[in-house]
């Protein structure tokens, strides 16, 4: 990406090992994520360009000296950031604050639209999977890097528990899945908040209950209205919008919490109100990796089927018309296949 | 109060019966507010001045006609706010949330520094205890009105579990039960951020393993180091200043919580550096009614002293000057006999 709405498809140096501990994968599933069009709408002129993409499941090609449980021929999913698996923070589930971690899509890696990437931290990194590299599972596998995993984020920060009443901002991939994850961890209620008819058939079809088409302070009213007046236990902000986090802290419940994986794009949060109301705030960049170990099962299983969030595909020469159909609302989560 | 550092002993009329619902206490036992520092600091001149007191235990002495689980002669603890105890919100455990709620120390209730007071919602309200009423346990029991509690509630909210490291910023009355609240709850290492020596002593006494007693930068320097870099699980941020939350900010480890139970007086909260590093934001006005029933058992079995944040008594003629001592830091927490 050389600007906003600047995408092109360029060869750049072949990926290589820099460090003992990385990996080089050969991307054989990627997409184009929802956090790429706040580039994609306002990235200024970037000499050289800036790699994109940080989605992927790749066979592993190459491994540094120091990588001991990563092995060559490996069909791995890719997390969106990397971590070394080994530090507190990771032990404690937090991988995307990993100390000597970081997110892909950068020079430092190379983006995940592409033919290959270097994989920093490999072991603690990428997660093998005993699947075909074609299985018609792999469109729901791929949302493991990111998307699922995200959603699952947000309804676990936001403490979706049995019983409970949940609302979901944003009709995205992120809020779908976010959707799926809130019925898996068995919210009773489940309100999609978001105005695309085939996002919100989709919704249905994934569990939710209740459709909130208003905006701002009438979409605030409406959760209410619903709530007996008293708002959603959880909410999944999956936007990260000013206007989105204005609405989540005006349909919380009083004790209840938001749970935040947008990108912040908003000012600082009112530390009164939300005291007062004892709400929590929570959430960041999803640790998907540390999520794996229990959305693996259920996506193998079929009981939950993120990859419906994706309704094209396209080669990496169709990437740029992928990005600008995502951005028109053409397309709700584009695949890419190298 | 009239004013800023203007607190006098007055008569008012009795306290009455408005509400069917309502009750009316005869102070025990009461107590002066590290909160109730804010106004004595910063009161404007106030006509007719202001009831303070919200933390009392008492003698029902009159019961409106639609209260029925309180009765006559029955020794109660009366805590900071008043609800329903019947409402979602009640029941959830967030009665400082109540919608038929509200605080003691107005003119609407009266205030606990005094003989008498109203209680609205007896029911939901005042927590009867079986002891008499000069028991020397008197002092721990009358924090479970507001100190105890509260120390708990940023000890929940920062979600301090078995092993982990919990920081307490502030070494006053809340500060104190927050590491008896966070040894209670299995930290491992409990490190109290204050100054004054007798309140870290006995802030050693009630479990801190470790004492901050820098500022700033230094102090969150100093927290850095006592963690391996990583900063504290969990956060009890008991005093409400923009550098006491600056500071929590700064300690708290990635993916870790801040507990605030000390009322906001500082600026909307950063959402993006606490969004990177996955950390959680919580707490608010202790529900301390809902939570009587965990910590009662704890007090009157002696496994916990918070009684021991007293260390003044003075009768109603001796609180203006109990609230002089406490703003000159001279006493910890004025006990108030009537």
């Amino acid at each position: 990406m050389h600007k906003a709405h600047d995408v092109t498809i360029e060869n750049v140096p072949d990926a290589a090992i820099k460090q003992p501990t990385d990996a080089i994968i050969r991307v054989t599933r990627a997409c184009i994520c929802g956090s790429d069009l706040w580039p994609y709408n306002d990235l200024p002129d970037t000499p050289g360009g800036q790699p994109m993409g940080h989605e992927a499941i790749g066979v592993v090609e190459e491994v540094g000296s120091d990588v001991h449980h990563i092995h060559r021929g490996q069909l791995v999913i890719m997390p969106f950031g990397y971590s070394d698996g080994t530090c507190p923070i990771c032990h404690e589930g937090i991988n995307t604050a990993c100390p000597n971690g970081g997110f892909f899509g950068s020079w430092e890696t190379g983006g995940a639209q592409a033919e290959a990437l270097r994989i920093p931290q490999a072991d603690g990194t990428l997660y093998p999977i005993d699947v075909d590299q074609d299985d018609a599972l792999m469109p729901a596998l791929l949302t493991l890097s990111d998307v699922m995993g995200t959603g699952h984020h947000a309804a676990v920060t936001s403490r979706v528990r049995p019983g409970a009443v949940a609302a979901v901002i944003g009709d995205g991939a992120v809020g779908l899945c976010g959707v799926i994850a809130a019925k898996r961890l068995g919210a009773e209620r489940i309100i999609i908040m978001g105005r695309h008819q085939p996002r919100i058939d989709l919704a249905k079809d994934f569990g939710a209950t209740d459709v909130v088409s208003e905006r701002g302070e009438e979409a605030i009213a409406r959760v209410r209205d619903l709530t007996g007046g008293y708002g959603a236990h959880s909410v999944l902000e999956c936007v990260g919008s000013e206007q989105a986090m204005e609405t989540a802290l005006g349909i919380v419940r009083p004790g209840g919490a938001i749970g935040r994986v947008g990108v912040p794009h908003y000012a600082p949060i009112d530390g009164n109100g939300t005291f007062f109301k004892n709400v929590v705030i929570a959430g960041g960049p999803a640790p998907t990796r540390a999520y794996i170990d229990e959305l693996l099962p259920d996506v193998m299983e079929g009981r939950i089927e993120p990859g419906r969030v994706f309704d094209r595909t396209v080669d990496l020469d169709g990437v740029p018309d992928g990005y600008r159909a995502m951005n028109d609302r053409e397309a709700l989560k584009v695949l890419v296949r190298p």
